[in-house]
């Protein structure tokens, strides 16, 4: 038996598509937490082998409360990421027909996503929300008129059949995962390594600190800043740049930041994945 | 009648605090809608005056997804701002007692910011999850042994007892919400202005944008990369920089970050409101 993969359930959401998908080149098996939070608690205990959350654009489940886990005083390291694209198709039971759709269950997020396909086709059904896109899978029946946004996994798992495939208002729908344990990558040749910056509020101290990335040719991939424990006008930042920790011109660059900063915590350093899954 | 403020229903949320502590400097009433792109619409379509939703920190709804929209082709500008302070509570029926609690109901994020409040305290209750923090009042009843993690304003709305204040593991928690409307707002001598900027993907291409304001001495209070249309490679930055957009400093600035830009749209200028409610 390999050893577990943690990832944001229920079985049938996108983040059980990623874990899959992730897992399919290692001996991990994926293994279904209710939140974002047991999952970290698990890669710290030990109980997982390794963990993927959602971090940007994300369907189910919360960023921030990533960014936060994170940003605490944990152990849990990043050791890679995946992006998935969103593909969300209208579901229901087999014999059912678009024009007698009456009422459609999904996530809020999913919602908004096709909310064009919505108003076009399907103007006077009944939005329901619900705490992830599969959630109203066992409250649709053949013929009741009920549908349910969600993936084409989803269709396989609860029985149900794509009325209508690749209903979302923009074709490219990306999400970002990161994948947790209590150790990052070696060195591959071509990483990325995510970071969490403090830095004092006065104008020029971030351009200061990109500064020293940009003298040393080392490319931005994110940035976003969030405020540092409800202190305003401190704010922490969150930052991934290309190469791995161990590379001397990234560590050079990692010094020199570290003289300027508030704290500096290297989260890890993980192969870069231009390819989207 | 005074206008329509539209916000995150339902009522008991902390957007619907929210509302009420913005509209009570206004003549505006709150009305709860059940999705952020309804606020949008409804301000787009004049059906309310201005809406107000959660874009940092948020314990309802989504962060991303008021950013999607903010930056989709929308007429919708930012005209303010309000920072809340989040205090959860531990609800219940009047003459529960905090020893008998089973199970407890609330949002996601709400069980994640009490968590070590519900291991200490309450161990073996089961917790779940609901759409929103209020959505679990209804299935509260006396001596049932259940509990609800809401704001004090949901223990009025709803007819409950506060068990326990204040169950949030750090105490400062601070939720940002982002007034919308058709206008933003006229100068007021301490300005902040919100901005979208897409650049190219190339060393330096960001540190070059911020250098602008840092040579004008204008402060950056926010920063937040997306990627551009799923296209990766290409991002666009969401910016908070002090200042109003007819201020000359900021003005002239904004001009030269443009002609350096792929495309700048100003979201909209408003107070800055340091006071956090």
């Amino acid at each position: 038996m390999g050893e577990l993969l943690g990832y944001l359930g229920p079985p049938g959401t996108f983040s059980e598509e990623a874990a899959i998908r992730y897992g399919a080149g290692s001996n991990l098996s994926p293994k279904a937490y209710p939140t974002i939070d047991r999952i970290f608690a698990a890669v710290e205990n030990k109980e997982i082998e390794q963990g993927i959350v959602p971090v940007e654009n994300s369907l189910e489940g919360s960023v921030n409360l990533t960014f936060d886990l994170l940003s605490a005083s944990s152990p849990v390291q990043v050791a890679g990421e995946l992006l998935l694209r969103i593909r969300h198709h209208l579901l229901a039971r087999p014999g059912e027909d678009l024009g007698s759709i009456k009422e459609v269950y999904s996530h809020p997020q999913a919602f908004a996503q096709c909310r064009k396909f919505l108003e076009r086709t399907l103007p006077g059904a009944v939005r329901t929300s619900m705490l992830s896109t599969v959630e109203g899978a066992p409250l649709l029946s053949q013929k009741g008129g009920k549908a349910l946004i969600a993936s084409g996994r989803a269709a396989a798992l609860y029985g149900l059949e794509i009325l209508q495939e690749n209903i979302q208002d923009e074709s490219s729908n990306i999400t970002r995962f990161l994948v947790l344990a209590l150790y990052d990558a070696p060195p591959s040749g071509s990483d990325k390594t995510s970071l969490l910056l403090g830095l004092h509020d006065r104008p020029g101290s971030l351009y200061e600190a990109l500064g020293i990335f940009a003298r040393s040719n080392l490319n931005l991939t994110k940035i976003e800043s969030r405020p540092l424990g409800g202190e305003l006008g401190k704010y922490k930042f969150f930052l991934d740049v290309e190469g791995h920790r161990q590379d001397q011109r990234l560590a050079h660059a990692l010094e020199e930041i570290q003289e300027k900063a508030l704290f500096l915590k290297v989260l890890g350093s993980y192969p870069l994945v231009p390819q989207v899954q």
